[in-house]
């Protein structure tokens, strides 16, 4: 199929050419290529165990880390891919690839000027994220340019340059309507699924939503999980297109459409560092939602002790550098600071959520009162934003549209419009886990809850996770259930069930 | 020989316990390891690709690196380590390790310190240090200290307790002698092989002088490759003091003795983001040096335009700072600036430089005049230094030593202790690229002139290289040899060969 001197993406012949095997092997995001020590393309180019190489198919390219085989799991004629090169690259069984030097990384200079405490220009920030984007750049420089982007603080005009090269640098949707809703949540508060009530709530008073979301990452369930339970989210952009015209809102998940790719990967660095400049905070919040088109922003911002933000000056801080900079791009932004001590709802888990979020949009007498107050004052400060309501009247309007049952058909026909709604699943296995002392419920640690939630199946078994029968405060007795755990093997409650035991305190109770 | 429930290294059961395999995959230093994506632990413990996980032998531990696989290459029964990962466990085959999640790493929390503006105490640095040696830092972890340090330059008292953190993190040696000189060299200027030449005319003087070598990391040669052309390098620690008693002075790959492990790790990381802040580079240099025992030092700082030191201005700022620090563990330190704008001496590669390096010995009448003269430089600089000569004398006693013989005998006896003196192998292939035109030569490419070595075969290839005909200034005819390459096979030959005709400025000549 291939003949012995292929060309490849920049029409060069490939003198380095090597077959391309895949083995199934998840790294990930890296791109990583296992190459013979002794091969050819090894020897000739001098190449080391972990240099960078650059890996070419017919219509692609990409980066890899080299790591250097010296048994007999590969041969001398052949490259074995990571999934992600061998995506990237776009190949089939058997093609072959070219492996060379790269470029040397002309923005790499540009981190380094930024380190030295000079201003970078636009044209800096469009060449250093087209780099990242390309997947040029290597973890260490990654964390590079963001370690300097926290360390010397960028400006106004920094911030606006890099959320416009973070836009640019991905897909763009665009709307007919003249006002588009979005609202984006910065903390990890396991059960905070106020999403899809909103989008309800606010496409029921006729104002556009199109909301994107994501999956989880490291969290047991992203909104796009949760959603998952109650309808299809993953729509191609023209799909996401229909169900918007015909309903003015939808829920769906944003892996499919392009939107600001140079955010993902930089949050992953962020995660790994535990560290979120203001300015790269707000380059990553807002590029994402210019590019999804949005004119109008509320979010949704946490604060706690081990929340993002920490203190109401952060906090307000934060609030002004999104206004100013999202005002620069015609993007009206609104922060609503919120409490970020416990879960949000009872469920945590895709489906349990999804039962949550469904009790809230029905009315039910026993739906968790703090997520259906939540979602009201989230939308209400839609509604305000969008001048839909008055001053001070959105959460009153947010409340009728629930109460008179608008949000609930709305939001059955969004569910329709996507595919057909769907009932939740529900979990074979349930186990409740008691109280070991009477008394008051002290504190509930959103880290470690997620984690058990996690180890229960979710957010792949998406009936998994846990129950939550107690919140902060709550009078207990010894024996009483504080949660319950959901999973759908006996395995996943026994691995859930031993976490517990060495967590006795991921809830906390004293005896006052 | 491991029963079903085996301890490990903190006696704890391994209740994550799973067989180790090797498959000789060559990740450099990183450790990684492979597991099936449905095996039992990665579905208990919730990981996911590119997870950071704690691995457990007997007697170690390592974090490493999670990539998952989903083909037939692995079982679900067993996990595949890379071989930095293999060694560091202290694995035999078949052996179980134990897998789980890693402890938080709490001197993250320092460098975010650090990048906030804030000072850091002597425990924050031993904190950090500490973890990096034992190998709990990620590239990404890394490059976010290193590029802290860079952007909120460390002031005197934090590169004193960096430097003290980077002392105490691995071995030290002690020697009787009251003063005890060394050299360190700043750039990559390929050919400066100076080393071998100083310690022989320094312990020909009566000076102890203990020196440590690397090999090649990204260059055609280290001084321990050349010199493990002329004598055995890789001594045991007894060894290298038993030659040092007998004749004063050895030069010795340092990679047997465990001095400043921190160093080896930072400085792969800085060379892959081009960063050397000066904090960092005194820290890494003297920790070297104060580990090593040293009492006197003197640094070659070669300054040009492509150079690590590009300007005087800088070279002055970081000899104040090298001497000051330098004080306060009792080192003095003198830093002899030298032009970095080409290479010194004829040969690159380690036979090749070996080669000049006997000719300056031998007062060989053509010995290569750079070599010989920068060799009496640093050494002159290190007798004046240490009160052996006076002051402006120091050259003038380093030329005795070198013309009397003394310099050339002490070599040869120090070659001896250290195993028995070598002839440096010469290659099997040798080919001369010409001029293409008449004229003078206006610069040569320090960087490209080592790579092109480097394809050669050298380091591997101890006699592989390149010998070079021809300095700047001076005038070609077309057709005169410009180097000669050298190489051990015609196909390494053939590949120097193709880079040369695809880089015909690495020796650019301009016709006046």
């Amino acid at each position: 199929m291939n003949g012995p001197h292929p060309t490849y993406v920049d029409g060069s012949p490939a003198a380095n050419s090597i077959r391309a095997r895949r083995l199934g092997i998840d790294t990930r995001y890296e791109a990583v290529v296992f190459m013979h020590k002794e091969c050819q393309i090894c020897r000739s180019e001098g190449f080391t165990a972990h240099a960078r190489v650059l890996l070419r198919s017919k219509n692609q390219q990409v980066i890899a880390t080299l790591y250097q085989v010296t048994g007999g799991l590969i041969g001398h004629d052949e490259a074995i891919l990571s999934e992600p090169a061998w995506q990237r690259l776009e190949l089939t069984e058997g093609e072959s690839i070219a492996v060379s030097h790269p470029a040397p990384l002309d923005s790499l200079s540009h981190i380094r000027s930024l380190i030295y405490g000079n201003q970078l220009g636009e044209s800096a920030f469009h060449a250093i994220i087209g780099d990242i984007v390309d997947g040029q750049y290597s973890d260490i420089h990654l964390s590079s340019f963001l370690t300097a982007c926290a360390a010397r603080p960028l400006d106004h005009n920094e911030v606006l340059a890099l959320t416009h090269a973070m836009v640019e640098a991905g897909d763009r949707m665009a709307w007919p309507a003249g006002i588009i809703a979005d609202k984006h949540s910065v903390g990890g508060l396991p059960g905070n699924r106020t999403t899809p009530i909103i989008v309800a709530i606010v496409a029921s008073c006729g104002i556009t939503m199109p909301k994107t979301s994501s999956r989880a990452i490291t969290s047991p369930a992203g909104t796009a999980d949760t959603m998952e339970t109650l309808a299809p989210v993953q729509l191609a952009t023209a799909d996401i297109r229909r169900v918007v015209e015909c309903e003015g809102g939808c829920v769906v998940w944003g892996g499919a459409v392009n939107l600001s790719p140079a955010d993902d990967i930089l949050i992953r660095v962020e995660r790994a560092i535990d560290l979120d400049s203001e300015g790269q905070m707000i380059a990553s919040i807002l590029s994402k939602k210019i590019a999804a088109g949005a004119t109008h922003l509320v979010i949704d911002l946490p604060i706690g002790p081990t929340a993002k933000v920490r203190s109401d000056q952060a906090a307000q801080a934060l609030a002004a550098g999104l206004a100013s900079v999202g005002d620069a791009f015609g993007l009206k932004t609104k922060v609503v600071s919120a409490d970020g001590s416990e879960p949000v709802g009872r469920g945590i888990g895709p489906a349990l959520e999804a039962r949550d979020v469904l009790a809230v949009l029905k009315c039910d007498p026993g739906a968790p009162a703090d997520l259906r107050q939540k979602a009201i004052a989230l939308a209400g400060a839609l509604l305000e934003l969008t001048n839909f309501a008055g001053p001070n009247q959105g959460e009153a309007v947010a409340a009728q549209a629930l109460d008179g049952g608008r949000a609930w058909a709305k939001f059955q026909r969004i569910c329709e419009a996507q595919g057909g709604m769907r009932t939740p699943p529900t979990s074979r296995q349930q186990r409740p886990i008691l109280a070991e002392q009477s008394g008051r419920v002290r504190a509930i640690d959103n880290r470690r809850i997620g984690r058990l939630a996690k180890l229960a199946g979710a957010p792949d078994d998406k009936a998994a996770g846990l129950d939550l029968h107690v919140r902060v405060g709550d009078r207990v007795e010894r024996g009483q259930p504080l949660c319950t755990v959901h999973a759908d093997a006996p395995g996943e409650l026994a691995y859930a069930f031993d976490y517990a035991a060495a967590n006795r305190d991921i809830i906390s109770i004293f005896e006052p």
